[in-house]
């Protein structure tokens, strides 16, 4: 588990803000892609020089809004990580996976 | 902090897959983007019904390559965002940022 | 058939400015996610009022490194837009999707 | 201009299907991000060989709603494209952008 306290600072922030109303789950979820797209944007072209600095924090944007969403759909995010894990392990057995990177559904 | 459990586990999985090799900074950076569009495609239309379950399971994919990153990075996912939530505080103070969505140079 | 015309101008752009070297076909596809997410954004919240100039102008960002991902693959957008609706509309044929918004596979 | 086929045939396909009452610009905006992401997931992992084929297919879904998008703002893909470039001529000079990557305020 993520200790809580990250969750409660972020409750606090927003209610201080009166920003709790703007975030629906589809607004969150809008939000984690624009975030995203900010973090690859560190990557966009060849031999681009961007600090880890700068990379970690678009990467803060994005978790952020992940947590938020985590919070308002009752979700704890290494709980989520952790059983999706389990998921991915059945689809991609170690024998058959081992060094490739290829789908599932082609391996 | 989050707990380092799940950053061993992780580790432990992705080496046991030999998939460590597929993860610079630039291919978990699309991963993300990639894996943010299949959560946004639960809310692509109006109307349209997606359990929370599996919204969850979107996000914990998003959540899984952030992990990755930031592991990769150093960093420990619940201190960035905290860090960023102090900047942030900085740029939206509550008595100009109260009930409004704008961005902060739009204030 | 779009007019050769564009194709041109933007070949002409980018020999100009020698940035033919950045777009490989995989920098354009990040490129055109990086720009989604800016005309993404221009919805991200509730209730949000952003010009259509503006809408317009971030969909001419994405339009255009579509463009330049079209000429670099040899292919003419309006040709593969209308290939691409035969097999929409033999997945989605009209007596089944009139009307609704679901993936084909529940229809 | 592209020629105003293509538009016709997008609407009436879209008028069959009654498929017009899901095409907001908000919605049409998400389904670009959504697309732009397939597309993406064509150059997810290095060395990954995707065929031109399959990437001319993903782009085409992205031109699909960037041409939807388009059409409901009454907007010409070409001249807005045009109108773009112009504009972006003016913040990348050829003397200062010539073979920089660089954003325009790094130039």
């Amino acid at each position: 588990m993520c200790s809580s306290v990250i969750f409660d600072e972020l409750r606090t922030f927003m209610e201080n803000r009166d920003w709790v109303q703007f975030h629906s789950p589809e607004n969150l979820a809008k939000s984690i892609s624009i975030e995203a797209a900010e973090l690859l944007e560190c990557f966009q072209w060849s031999g681009q020089r961007t600090s880890d600095a700068e990379v970690v924090e678009e990467l803060a944007d994005v978790l952020t809004y992940c947590f938020l969403l985590a919070d308002r759909l009752g979700a704890d995010p290494e709980d989520i990580v952790r059983q999706k894990l389990v998921k991915t392990g059945e689809k991609y057995p170690v024998e058959k996976a081992k060094g490739r990177s290829s789908k599932y559904d082609r391996l």
